[in-house]
Parts: structure tokens; sequence; C-alpha cells
């Protein structure tokens, strides 16, 4: 199972029973959440999301859209005699609101909370069945864009195609991860011949919020899903830009240029109620696109 | 138009949609928000509560289920291009914290915010129409309630008696506040002969969060409304103590000691879904009790 699942679609101010962003991104048994907009704990309950699955939370960037619900979250999880560590990755100044923040409610976490400060591009986490990367996005402060990659697994073996072989377990586990070994009599065997590959593995890249910027496409190439913000529709591109926002037409040019397999838009501006006009304008572009809809998961395949 | 509209009724851990902490006071065209737990500001678009009415913020304390929702709320006012002075009333730490968020996404908010920290007993606000309280209550930290109070009103002229009397404007300002003229002939005319006394004033005392305190019902004394706050029902008074909260019994015996007229309840514990023993057992000894419930307003009479 890899998935994401919306919490929040709508830009700064919550309308029509929209809320600001956040996201959680399933792997199997791994929760990830990104952003953490007010509101988002109460979300959790309401798509029930367990809170004590999510070890490792990411914050694109401080505007209190994506973070306001976070000093909520945490606080409640300890209130819920969380022990798990939790892994927290955000822009620098992060660190200090929070400290301030439980200091002034004189509260001890029951848990580690591990802060890690955004401040380069490249990985961030590096785990046997995933891997998180961050990338800088343009935005009016400074921004944190993420991809969440599953990580190579082993081939299989064919069992037909080994049939005659008798091998150690170790030669086995050679194969598996692409090496060719040789029997005891010297006989060569190719790992390509005698494996099978797995199918490619998934990723999903989450853009925050951005102004459009074409080189964006590299950073999220090929990906399996790509969420791209889209605040507008394409007649405003001016004020996207102004605002350091983007267009349907913009992120829908996004998921051309950098292959992706689907996009999710998501972040619409309380302007608007209707969201069709969204979904229609990123299609005519890029078509397998989906409208990113609260409580709503979307299989990354 | 005297009355509250609940927008949380919950303790620190929102459950079975019930909401943090919040309340709107309404007196005539002024509104008064105390307490902002987090989504009080789509609390308020759920009750049709207009943000710009508001112009006074009452804080109790800096548990974040009674002001999490607080820094949303008031960039959201900015958003919306409030240029209204906006008045916060809050412990001293909340200052930095609101300094550091606004400075983490380089906000500035376009209308005035005044902050006043919360220090001393007292009077907090003296309007010609209302005046606000503060007292201190008893909390594991520093926490505080507020008392809002219809300010006297005028006497009314009564029209069938002064009927025979001619006198000048002044004269009848000061019959009205309740002093006696001298007519120019030397007439004695004695206020209380020719003017009706208006209802006596309405009040409304929010006792926030506090454990059991027979010392409160003074400083509530014959209040139209008390709000006291029961997290636990009468058989966890012990919890209830060791966590500087109440129990039922304990919020109606300080509404007999203190004479309110009604008693208002809130703040239950995540651990109750039902709420009807809370106004059983508080109603026993407090007959005049409701249960705050949240998007319902009450009348101060």
């Amino acid at each position: 199972m890899f998935g994401v699942t919306i919490l929040g679609n709508n830009s700064a101010l919550p309308a029509y029973d929209r809320h600001p962003t956040s996201q959680v991104v399933t792997m199997d048994q791994h929760q990830f959440l990104i952003d953490c907009g007010e509101g988002t704990q109460m979300q959790l309950s309401r798509y029930k999301i367990k809170r004590s699955r999510i070890n490792h939370i990411f914050i694109s960037h401080l505007h209190g859209d994506h973070y306001f619900g976070l000093a909520g979250l945490i606080t409640s999880m300890g209130l819920l005699g969380r022990e798990t560590e939790l892994h927290l990755f955000a822009p620098p100044p992060l660190k200090a609101i929070i400290d301030l923040q439980l200091q002034a409610a004189d509260t001890k976490l029951p848990y580690q909370l591990h802060f890690h400060p955004l401040g380069a591009e490249g990985l961030l986490v590096d785990d046997s069945k995933f891997q998180v990367e961050t990338f800088k996005v343009f935005h009016r402060i400074e921004c944190w864009g993420f991809i969440i990659r599953e990580k190579r697994k082993p081939r299989k073996i064919n069992k037909e195609k080994i049939g005659g072989y008798k091998l150690s377990a170790e030669s086995f586990e050679k194969l598996k991860v692409g090496e060719n070994v040789t029997t005891e009599n010297g006989e060569l065997i190719e790992y390509e011949t005698v494996t099978l590959a797995n199918p490619p593995n998934r990723s999903y890249a989450f853009c925050a919020d951005t102004m459009y910027a074409p080189s964006l496409a590299e950073k999220v190439k090929d990906v399996s899903m790509l969420y791209h913000e889209t605040t507008y529709l394409q007649v405003l591109e001016e004020r996207a830009t102004a605002r350091f926002h983007s267009t349907t037409a913009q992120a829908a040019d996004i998921a051309v240029k950098a292959n992706a397999k689907k996009l999710l838009i998501g972040h619409f501006s309380s302007k608007y109620e209707a969201l069709d006009e969204f979904l229609t304008e990123a299609q005519a572009i890029f078509p397998n696109t989906d409208l990113a809809l609260e409580g709503v998961s979307y299989r990354i395949t």
C-alpha cells in the first residue's frame, strides 16, 4: 500500500469547510505527515487515521496555514501517552516557537521530539524501506518540497530457472540484489537469467506552495505522483505570480515537463467555492490529473 | 441583547466532534472572544459569527487548548483586510510566541494588535457600555477568570410625574443618573419621584480552568450567569483536584455560594461521550444549570 490522504486542500483562509494544508502519506505500516495546518488533529480523527503511526512530520514553510495545527498535534500525542520518538523536519525558526509554547504550558512531552532543521537539498531520511528527500521551491519565504520514495526492492528468484543449481543462502541474497555469483565448480550464474525484476519503485513529490518554476520539473523528474499547488485558475496568472503561487496551467505544465505519471492539485484559494474548473483546466494540459479532495486517499502506482 | 455562544466545550483532547475552549460573548453590537482553542476561526465561520465585530480577546491561560487557534485567527483577520485595532489580554509569555510566529511568516498585520499582559486582578476595560474585570483562578499554571458587566444604565424619565415641571436638558440628565435638581423657583425635585429605575445590570463570569476554590464565589458574587468548568463527574473528585480541575458538584457549589442566577458548565473530559450526567449531577445542587453546548447561544438575563 502506497498512497496519500488529503486532510486539508485550501489556501490560507479556511472556507467552505475546506481546511488548510495537511496530507498523510502511507507506505505499508509507515505514515508521514506533510504540513499541519490548523485543525489537522481533528481531521486525523475524522478520517480515522491513527496519530500513533506517524513518526515523521515534514513542514514545508512557516506560513501559518501550513503549521498552526502542529503544536496541538504534538501536545495531544503527549496527552495520549505516546512514547515513540517523533521526527520533525521544518525550517529552523519553528524550534523556538515550539519550545516557547511547551515552556509557557509547563509541558514536558513524554516522548522524544527530534527537531531536524531544513537547510540543504538532499536526503532527509534513509530507511531500509523508504527515502525522503527535500528540495527548494519558490515562495515568499523559505519553502521546501519533499519526495518520498520506495526503496529498491530485491529481485525475485525465478524458481524455474534456478532449479538445477545448489547455492548458499548468501549466493541467493547476492542474486536478489543484482550481483552475479559463481558456483563451487566455477560456473558463472548471471543474476538476470535466474531472477525477475520487481516493478519500478514508486515515489510521491509534494511541491508545497510555490510560484511557477520550470526548474522544479527536474527536481521531481519521473515521480509516480506529483502534488503541485494550484491556488488560482489560469486567468489569474499575474496574481499567482505576484503572490508566489501557481495556476492550474502552470502546475500541469510542470507535470508534463517532469514526466510525472499522475498530478494531484490543491491549495485552492478561498475565492473559489466550486472546484470543477481547476480540474478541467489542468486536464486540458495533463490529462491524468485529480483534485486533492479532503478525506480522499489517492493510490500511488 | 446579552448572551454567550459556545464554540468549544471540550477539555484538552478534542473528541466526539467537541472542540477546545472558546466562547463569544455578545452585548448589543459588541463581541468579546474568551479563549481561542484550535479551530476557533472555523467554528466562528460555522456559526456565522463575524470575526470583524470582535475587538477584544481574552485568553485565560497558556495551555494549548485555550489559545492554539489564536495565531490563525489574528492572521486571518489580517488576510481579510481588517483595519480596526484589536485588544488582546493574555498572560505575558503569549506576546513573544505571537511575535515569533508573525516574524517567521514575514507577516505584518494591517491592523494594530494591542497586547495587554495580565498581571493584576481588577478592571481591564472600562467602556461607556461595559466593563471587563479579571480575577485569579487556581490551575496548574497562571490562570485568569473574566467578568463582563453591563454598565449602569441611566434611569428613565417618568413622563406622567414630570408633566408639570419645565426643566433644562442638563437637569434631565442629572435626574437620569440619580441626582436631585432644584427648579428656578427653588422647588426640590427628587430623582426617585420622577424617574424609573432600569432593571439591574447583568453580568457574565467565566471561571476558566480551575480547581475547586470556595474563595472564587466571592469573586463572582451575584453574577447573572456563571460559567464554571466541570472536567469530571462527581465521582472523580480526587482526579479533578490532582489535575487542578473541578467536578459537577464543585461547580454547582460555587454557583450556590456565589448566589449566581444561572450556571453554565463545560470543559468536559474526552473520556465522556454522553454529557447527560453532568447536567443531572449539577442540577441536583444548583437547579438552574445548563450544559455549554457548541453552537448554542445562552441569553444572560
